[in-house]
């Protein structure tokens, strides 16, 4: 049978007018591979109103794994995130000018859900074809990480394999940024999704490789 | 009635033959303020170890507040660490040279425990005295994060306040380091760890001040 | 009449086994355009040797404009590189094993050489195309700088316009590096050196836009 | 005969109200050592009015040694600088509203001028001491290295040992901005400067050490 595997992207944010989840997301939509179909959907970046998009595109769908994909704007390899925890705490605006500050994603809500991908098996093999990838031990507290902890906390409990992968900015918008940040070609970001959903469909459980930080 | 402080730094680890974390801590053994004293101890940087020393403390000293001080090499600031999470995946050796991937600090134990130290508050108090502070979204996932973890599952569910710091390296160990690290001289973290033992003994409840990070 | 334009990358430094100028130069050996022909040269990355063989192809095809191209791993965006000083001053070995300390390049030659590449219209280019770019104020004291240095002093008093240009590594060297390094693809970095190579023959003198750095 | 050592540093700049290489050299002001007096005067940091005060300080005081100092806002460590090159070219406006771009300093001056401070000896130094330091191959293009190399200019054919120094931000500094910048405790600057100027007046020549960069 078939496997659905549901990407989502967000909408750019923050003033700016292109987001490289997004437009990596959407270039997948509706790719097919030994036993899976792969749909794009793109998420407002919206605290709230993102996790209601996300969970109408989870009910119509019914997909058996759902990858997050967000900007990280600053990071030079694709992230895979470790851990969604139950907070929001905005720095900037979000797209519908809400900025919360240290409130619960959901109330009574566990602290924090773990990435069901095989997140270390994924950056094994990002990094032997060549991508920079690694592990990471925060998604932020922005809507990624709002979006991520609504996902798993949908997920538990359910037969629904989930987590989140931060991506870099494009050249494009790095060339454009005074503090010159590292940048990512959107091809190769395109790859690097497509081979996670591939390990994602693939491997069961995950392997035993370090992958954490010291501080 | 006096209130009981205790401030943990860790010995030395990864080859090096000095720790800020418990430099700054032990600098601030029996200090006493209004209504508080403070009690440094030194916990060995040994998965599993650390969390037998650091409650063998708790249970001989009975302290109202419980501040876990570790160095954060690369960081250039002070950071109040937010989440604790229950996993070890050490990237180096610890000091009895065990190198736990992916395991749980405490079998069963929830996914995270957030900090219950005003860490907003301490971080608005380090920048108006021009300390450069933050709020940090992830400990790591060795032995501080491991030692960050058992305390607070230790404090869940009793009166005890508890947190944890990181502190940057001393100016003596980034000269020594080729990838030029920044640094904070320590009588600078010493002055930090003491304002933020003031906020954690006066401060109930923390301010709503915008701390997150967007990734 | 046909303008030459003279591409060098290096070999491979430092344990590398790849170096990304060598492979971005050679992928435009050949390459033609209106007016233009570009010949590409791979020069050893060891002091003294590396000029010789500059020289060489100079002599051989009579270049009208040359341009240099080196690795700077680290740095995140393609450099134009204004200004060559006269001093070897290696932090690690060459690969011939050499390790110069302050020796001048040219005994008695001057200080420096500027770039006479329109850095700042290839900068204003590149990022217009969307590519990260910038002008760089130092060329480092390793064998590209010698190599830009000796390129300069040949070209003082000739009719020979000259540079120097440095990128990224590639996403599979960061890949493979624990500070998890930026990166550029190899596509988008042959891309900046083909627009380098047509500003270099379309453009005389140079746009006047800032591009300096504070320190 | 007692030499006399002057050491400037600039007014805050950029909209600061505070500059580091002023209160550091202020703090030396009237230091004496054996053999040595240290004189420290304030320089505006506009393009051309510096010079004209600096010359002037030179001019009324006869010193033996000039060591500029700077910021260098971003950078962790005290930077030695190697080489001041014949161009500015600012990023930002100059306290006069002035933001030259790619002009000379001195019309038809070398393209370059190399310290002749011994900087290798003050770095190691430092480092010794536990400082962290290194030498730095650009000064930039805006006020720092148009006072340095106006000072190498008028130091050159004189018995006139000179050079520059860049300082990192305060802590103050840097906990007022958003980037996060290392930083360096006041006092600590001052003792770097402290060595400095002793190295300076004690040490002939140079020492042979590695300081250089591979890009």
């Amino acid at each position: 049978m078939t496997k659905t595997i549901l990407l989502t992207g967000f909408e750019p944010f923050n003033g700016a007018d292109i987001n490289p989840s997004w437009e990596a997301a959407r270039a997948l939509d509706g790719w097919t591979g030994p036993g899976f179909q792969v749909v794009a959907r793109q998420l407002p970046c919206v605290f709230g109103r993102a996790n209601v998009a996300l969970l109408d595109a989870v009910e119509e769908l019914h997909p058996d794994i759902v990858i997050g994909v967000g900007q990280a704007g600053g990071r030079p390899e694709v992230s895979l995130e470790r851990v969604a925890i139950n907070v929001d705490d905005a720095s900037i605006l979000d797209n519908a000018g809400q900025q919360p500050v240290d409130s619960a994603i959901i109330a009574g809500g566990p602290a924090a859900y773990f990435s069901t991908l095989p997140i270390k098996a994924i950056v094994r093999a990002l990094r032997l074809r060549g991508f920079p990838a690694g592990v990471s031990q925060t998604a932020g507290t922005f809507v990624c990480n709002h979006v991520f902890y609504g996902l798993m906390h949908h997920a538990a409990g359910r037969l629904l394999k989930a987590g989140f992968v931060h991506v870099p900015y494009l050249p494009e918008q790095a060339a454009a940024r005074p503090e010159r940040p590292p940048s990512m070609a959107l091809a190769d970001i395109v790859d690097c999704l497509r081979i996670a959903v591939e390990l994602a469909v693939g491997v069961d459980g995950d392997v035993a490789e370090a992958g954490g930080a010291t501080h």
